[in-house]
């Protein structure tokens, strides 16, 4: 199965004084991913489904950095939906310069409902939504 | 009348690859810093007055820059309330660099109220706020 | 004429806790419509011309916000040379959102010699250079 | 022996819509916090060191979520040097707020000399410098 695949240009503010992107914002570029990859299957992040207002705070977060990106590289993202739990999923961020590989993170969100009264509160991943992120994952 | 003082260190983030603190950051720091000169009045940009929940969206920021800021420069941030509207507030942060200015800014900020049905509406600023930052100003 | 167009999606963390893009962010999307703008002519705003070194860093910017922008809004932007000094540029940006204006900002930016001895010097736009965005803005 | 242990407030800017944090933004207080560690030895991570220009690029950062923070929120952040490798050094930070924990962040730096022929260059840690680590952290 192809993964998907997106793009995304760094721009001047997306670097730091060393000249290269500064490693916070690959966390930024892997949720703008996450969104195109979402966005293509006619999901978000926030959204109403089946009634219910839900969201996907994340969990955990890690990045491993191979090779810095500079102003003007137009990166290549690649998505893969890693793990789908009953309440959570993980997905797997590849990023290509030019070919090479230069990061690979990883970020995993939970569901949850979001109310005025109680927040965030963390729920099954609804079944409708589960069987669209594993056919296109 | 003595302004109100702050200050900022610049972080490693808040530069660019030239080496100085990216211009968009600057609005960052005045926000900060009309935090900073909130709170030292008990205050908030976000805050319950009298029962009603009031914010202050900005209608206007401007910046001129005179020399740039650096990585672990210490910036001392004066903060002062131009102009006191019915509905808005301006205030002007002169920043500072070592005793040397590096750039001054004005933001303008309009009251309102936030509800659930009706999102921001604009507002008269209440009395006993608008006599709080009179006095501070 | 027609002016230069181009368009950003708003980004989750472009948000706030407003629940609409924080008004720092529009001097991000500023800059990056600028880059499209000069990618456009073959340009951008870190080059070596004609054997020197030179950057455009910000004298000044300000923005003007009529409504706010949310989440997943693809905004327009429409990007225009207002005054090609001798030594400086100031841009207009206008943003628009289905249609409606939502923000205008102006950034004047100076031309500069970027050299390991100096740092940033001023410097008289290069005549070539004056002449294609001239044609283009 | 005690940890070192530094402040940060949560500004405005630093929240999204969801009206807590940005999961990237923990990246950027790690930063500043192991910018309060160097600077409390004297130290920072752009640095002249017996005469070469040296630099910490990361190799790895990630970050476990356990509760979120909001606006105004005064967070404790604990450093501590988990490991120190030949030209590596990974930082452990534990994130409080009002005593109850956050948040947990390792990063994983990797020492470099920095020169304009050859970029960033890995090299060992200097004795001095690898002394003065393990005295503090």
């Amino acid at each position: 199965m192809t993964k998907f695949q997106t793009k995304r240009r760094v721009e001047f503010c997306d670097t730091d004084m060393a000249g290269i992107v500064h490693f916070a914002n690959f966390f930024r570029f892997m949720e703008s991913a996450e969104v195109d990859f979402l966005q293509s299957l006619g999901l978000s992040v926030r959204m109403e489904w089946e009634g219910q207002h839900i969201g996907f705070p994340r969990v955990s977060a890690s990045c491993n950095y191979l090779s810095p990106a500079r102003f003007e590289d137009v990166l290549e993202i690649h998505v893969s939906l890693e793990k789908l739990g009953k309440k959570s999923a993980t997905y797997l961020f590849e990023f290509f310069n030019n070919g090479t590989p230069i990061a690979t993170g990883i970020v995993t969100s939970v569901c949850c409902t979001i109310t005025d009264e109680h927040g965030l509160q963390s729920m099954e991943i609804p079944e409708t939504l589960r069987k669209k992120l594993l056919e296109a994952g």
